[in-house]
């Protein structure tokens, strides 16, 4: 995949915005914040989250699976851009009401991750290889459990008196939709018509990455933005943001390995594309600014 | 499975409730309404909703396959008892509110029913056959769209204006938690661990059909009592009534094919037991009572 991606369109996005870069492009406000350390301290927020929400308890064969596929999922940047965003439009007060959206993120995304290495009789190629602990009815199940403990644990945080019900509701809505058969879904689909025809088209695979990976960020910080009691503008300013954050880090850990020249070149751009989406934000202290970084 | 629940021990309940039928038992206040176009009429119109959430559009390969397993998985009366309930507590300006979360609860059946039924590698034991439509991996990320489909759609309803948000997200925790990991999931896991262990016990039959079918009708008559504005007394009442009604029904579809005159005998005990629990209902029009009829 990596390999037939460097091939691909799925830089078309950068081609098709380079306008606003040059030669008219004015420096921008906001400065990138660097430091790393802000994106590992949430990272590590959401883990204890869910290590408190998620306890190995009993019945222990069905949350000691859950535990172990909810931890060993690889980690997207969409709860950590979920925090961040909502810290930027409601201050400090807010972070906590961010908490149950960023880990309902991690959760819709470790339910698709164990769904999509499931070994499925007609696979026509297989995926890498990722080891498996549980046999396949059990991480079937696995999955299945823990899509509705993600979306149950963020409509329990309404109990907390501080949260708003219709912006959780939209946060869910937000949810659904990005994972669901317009989003995630749908991306997945392409990719196993892909697989079958094996043929990899550049648009194609634009297509299954901005529905597979892309959009999940760009939902991650929109949601934040709601929670935080964002405008519709800083709603969909952060969302846009997202957005360039998930083609950075998508082409980081896909094609970044053998042309490190180009893709730093590329991932520059939309670095620069990023930033200026939060331009609105100046004067604000927007540390959200470091997860467009590497 | 018909064969070993006969067996089991699923009918402790009736036998543990027995001391509440007689000899002090008074006659009830409640008449069972045994007029069955009630219940026909409320799943026509849950059908009609479906249709019309859930048209066949673009992307085709995704709407397709979903539109099909939404519609041929057997129908529970889970939707229906949740219109009933809230039409109940509520009165007729209720029915529409639930018309959402009965959608929603057909569709968290209908994708749990389709992962049920894919043909997973390690099964034990081959289910019965199922005429598969579509390839095991369509089949998997469809029911992986339904899942979140149907709470989109529960927390969409907060559009209409008479809509309280906060009975939504309660409703959105009720449903969530009777399909995941302490409900329907958890009934799946002892289910594949009696399939592996190649030995039915009464207790553990007793207990994956409790989680796996009668819960949901209980979460089902709960939801809507509480989209209908029921007090907790009203909700937990009718919970016991949809409890009762899975208990029903779970019979008479698992073992009510061979021995007719004892299956009969205990469902009219439970039958009564049901309308006992709709006795404060007393002056309504309890159309639900029909519900508990064959």
């Amino acid at each position: 995949m990596a390999a037939s991606l460097e091939k691909s369109g799925f830089l078309t996005h950068i081609r098709t915005n380079r306008s606003r870069l040059s030669p008219c492009y004015r420096p921008m406000v906001v400065t990138m914040v660097r430091n790393q350390s802000y994106c590992v301290s949430n990272e590590v927020e959401i883990k204890e989250y869910l290590k408190k929400a998620l306890p190995i308890r009993p019945p222990f064969s069905v949350f000691e699976p859950m535990h172990h596929l909810t931890f060993t999922a690889p980690r997207t940047k969409a709860p950590v851009l979920c925090i961040a965003a909502c810290e930027l439009t409601g201050g400090d007060r807010s972070r906590a009401l961010a908490a149950a959206a960023a880990a309902a993120l991690h959760l819709m995304h470790a339910a698709t991750f164990t769904h999509e290495n499931l070994p499925v009789t007609d696979r026509p190629r297989p995926k890498p290889e990722v080891p498996h602990k549980f046999g396949p009815n059990v991480e079937l199940l696995t999955g299945d459990g823990i899509m509705p403990f993600g979306l149950e644990l963020l409509a329990r945080s309404m109990d907390q008196a501080q949260n708003d019900p219709d912006q959780i509701l939209r946060v869910i809505v937000e949810i659904t939709r990005a994972i669901g058969s317009q989003g995630m879904i749908d991306g997945r689909y392409r990719e196993l018509e892909m697989d079958l025809s094996q043929e990899n088209t550049g648009r194609v695979m634009d297509y299954v990455c901005e529905k597979k990976k892309v959009e999940l960020h760009a939902c991650g910080a929109a949601c934040g933005a709601i929670l935080g009691g964002g405008d519709e503008v800083e709603i969909e300013k952060l969302r846009k943001y997202g957005d360039y954050v998930g083609m950075i880090h998508g082409m980081l850990n896909g094609i970044g390995k053998n042309k490190e020249g180009l893709i730093e070149e590329k991932t520059e751009r939309l670095r620069i594309l990023a930033l200026k989406e939060l331009e609105i934000f100046k004067g604000k202290n927007v540390l959200i600014s470091s997860l467009c970084s590497a």
